[in-house]
């Protein structure tokens, strides 16, 4: 049973350029974002670092995930710019059981950088 | 257990205008993309229409996903264009047990024109 505040998963892109020239796996801004993600507090969010989710167009990228909840996916992200908005944004997913955020819950980058979203397995 | 030739999910987005007027629900491009690939074999792949993917920018979409697999997305599919392209990626998918298409194997369209991936839920 999935409940408004079972565990869910942030997925990370961690190889992302973010449109720059390659200085090594370990400065990318996908491995950045994640690191300054793994700093703050997200309770109940599982952080998961994925090697290219190939949205490399509009990275960084992250997506949220749980049982039984709709899959979103978000790009244009920068460590330094939204950390706050991905924090705000996991928690609103959170609290939502099915993934389904109201719109004006949703940090403002959210709405305007979704790159896509898929149902739940469950429900189809 | 996951096998090469088990059942797939073929996802499509059948709100999607793909960037023209709206003529009403039933003659979006996203549903006439639908009712095509009803219309052509698919052996082993379910296909369940979406009420939008969130992807508008860069529609029709549609997604393959499976059990144990990676999920990919794929837009800018027209229902003229791509019917072949969408059923070869579709049997390529269903032969690969993680989801993971070799490059070369994949529809030059599915290569040029993937909008995200996602990582099977199991693996992580």
């Amino acid at each position: 049973m999935t409940t408004a505040q079972s565990q869910v998963e942030l997925l990370v892109c961690t190889r992302c350029r973010h449109g720059e020239g390659d200085d090594g796996a370990a400065d990318r801004p996908g491995n950045l974002l994640m690191q300054a993600l793994r700093q703050v507090s997200l309770p109940g969010v599982t952080i998961t670092p994925v090697e290219c989710m190939s949205n490399c167009a509009r990275g960084c990228t992250v997506a949220l995930r749980g049982a039984g909840r709709w899959t979103y996916i978000y790009g244009d992200l920068d460590a330094d710019a939204h950390l706050q908005t991905i924090c705000q944004g996991a928690a609103a997913y959170r609290a939502a059981p099915d993934g389904l955020v109201p719109w004006r819950e949703r940090p403002e980058h959210f709405r305007k950088n979704c790159i896509a979203r898929i149902p739940p397995m469950e429900s189809t």
